[in-house]
């Protein structure tokens, strides 16, 4: 069924979290999950930070990401509120997985190979929900995030059973 | 910063929510925002849901949508585990934007033209959270899925200050 012209420019641009501790975050989301900060928007008590991949094999200057960050799909946004990261008295945030609180999942990374994802994570000191070899899913992972927010690792070539 | 060959391959495939009646999620992703349904995978208790914007123009069959289900970014999981759509004693999803259960903020939908999209939003009786002439933010919208799941809605070509 084809889209109607109503929709046609509808775009699934991106999923917002928010992060107790933003350094953190950008870290792991950059440094572990090879995603690229595309801009950092400071307002007086929060910061949003967009972050996503990069799709042009390096091309792409940062100011064209700019211009098509809310032009396409695949963007992370965090939400800082600052003070969260040394606030002794702030519990954390919901990860969605467990009541009260339950509703939102996670957020899913496909790779090309899940076992050699998973090693380099295991190197990098990443914590995992579960590994490729929990379970009778082998060929998926579920990492967590700083926050406690569960990544899946699945397969560019996933299929499910039914499909 | 181009990615290293490790995280080369590396998508943001998708966002999953749980959601309460599957059939109202499929009918307001399909047809108020114009998304389509890739896939149905039915288990024992629980059904996956994966809908995503086509943007082949039509051209992409359903089997090539299935194919590349993995392999393509702005993808929405919605998981509904059996019975909570007539069960009573169901209290509802948590949306993460109120304690308990704070983390998870929002989806985001960019568009050609925020007012039009709006416009149509209401004749269709969809529910706002915040309406474009609500508030300083007069280009953006938050629309609210059946579950109360909030939907931002943006222009494709927004720019945040501070960019």
């Amino acid at each position: 069924m084809p889209r109607t012209a109503e929709t046609a420019s509808f775009k699934f641009n991106h999923t917002m979290i928010r992060v107790k501790d933003a350094d953190a975050s950008i870290k792991f989301y950059t440094e572990v999950l090879g995603m690229e900060l595309i801009s950092k928007n400071a307002f007086d008590s929060f910061t949003l930070y967009f972050l996503a991949f990069d799709h042009s094999n390096g091309e792409d200057s940062a100011e064209t990401k700019l211009l098509n960050r809310a032009n396409r799909e695949g963007v992370l946004e965090l939400t800082h509120n600052h003070g969260t990261e040394s606030d002794p008295n702030f519990a954390g945030y919901a990860n969605g997985n467990k009541d009260p609180g339950r509703g939102f999942g996670h957020i899913a990374v496909t790779v090309d190979d899940v076992e050699k994802a998973c090693e380099r994570f295991e190197k990098l000191g990443v914590k995992f929900q579960k590994k490729p070899s929990d379970g009778r899913m082998r060929h998926i992972a579920f990492i967590l995030d700083p926050d406690g927010y569960w990544i899946e690792i699945l397969p560019t070539t996933m299929k499910l059973p039914g499909e």
